[in-house]
């Protein structure tokens, strides 16, 4: 992945943001249009007590999260989440990772594709999340 | 609505998750087919800290929870999250409503859709949420 | 619904479009952000020789189309879609009548939800899509 | 790709559709989890009659279809569609050409992708479908 992109910036912008601050979100690579980020596991995402899987609405907080991460890795306006979907392919447990990567970076749309992987490399879900570009003046990143 | 539903025995179930009962949602009203659940504000929910906007991912798990919570008032099988989809129109700020009402409960998918309001009544978000029924033996709740 | 829309214009619109006319969709009442279309049955349309199931993406399409005229009963710009979403509740036949309601006309986003019926009334499909709205200068219809 | 797949035998089963023959949707390459499918233009299929845009619907219905026949590839059971989603990234015209991936192939779930491209080799559109296994006895393809 591209080293340009500044990690300390992204992970400084991730945690502007209590939710993702409580959560221990972190972006541990990125390249141009392309994040990868860790969730610690912790009780209180989980869902069922008698599973130990992690809530659906955890998942879908890190489609939003991430995919809005890879459009700023193309360009530094700020995005607002038009919608996002989720799919749930597996049970979601333990430490997740989550991998994003924009699908188009337009003008006034951009959107992102997210999947979801648990420590043991299974498929525990993915998604997708558009979002409106906010800024008319696009700023590309160096 | 209904009264025939018990609301102590739906928010055991919406409690018996550990991230609901971090959240605080609880369910307020339910009818055959149709729930109406509180969300409290609380600090760490909220997305940037520069506005008070609460968290996408929190209006995702809104729409995932309070579908599933509609459908268990049509059918006790379990039922588990396929998809979901959140669109955001407003921001989102303060304690939250959340109504959901079922689409179609089938013998095998079941659809809900849901939207979230501010206190002051505007809509902030809404969307839908498809679960596939988990047990053969459809049970109508009587 | 409100009379004060003209469905002539509307239908003119509708027919402003090559799909559209060889499918014969048709506007039959509007209000202030609200359609009802038909679409009567031609076997192009079905899938499954065997089956007599209308072809999910003629769904689709009544859903975008819908949504579409929905929106500009309440604003004259024009609209262009950003992403679209069906649910498939029953098997679809013979004449179509699809619903559509904005959820939320915003000055950049419109929303709108779509519910298709059989001629029997029973729901075959639901909905939503996304549109941005083209012109800076939102124009509110009188 | 795997030139296992019979491709006459998958457009058999494309044809073996109405919609899919009026459109002169056909398989052009296939292989484990993936299909490769053709669109012809012609003009029945264009949107506002003053640009040269594919209907979205019709969008859809790539999505739609070719997702089906990407599981196809991995399984022998029936499917029927639960949902499905579509984004529009830039005007869609000419000749289309879909390619569909298969996310993950389940016992009851099944989920695939697809991108859809102009002829000039730009992404026209993207969008994902879930469906039901209809039959118990899963059969993987040999």
């Amino acid at each position: 992945m591209d080293r340009q992109i500044d990690l300390e910036d992204l992970n400084r912008k991730v945690n502007h943001n209590y939710f993702n601050a409580w959560l221990g979100l972190k972006v541990v690579e990125a390249g141009h249009g392309e994040v990868v980020m860790h969730l610690p596991w912790r009780q209180e995402i989980e869902s069922n007590r008698d599973g130990n899987f992690i809530h659906g609405g955890i998942l879908g907080t890190l489609v939003d999260t991430a995919a809005a991460f890879a459009i700023r890795t193309v360009i530094e306006n700020a995005v607002r989440t038009i919608d996002m979907r989720a799919d749930y392919h597996a049970p979601a447990m333990g430490d997740l990772t989550v991998r994003a990567r924009t699908l188009k970076v337009g003008r006034t749309i951009a959107t992102a594709d997210c999947r979801i992987h648990n420590a043991g490399g299974e498929l525990a879900a993915s998604g997708r999340a558009a979002f409106i570009v906010l800024d008319p003046a696009r700023r590309p990143r160096q």
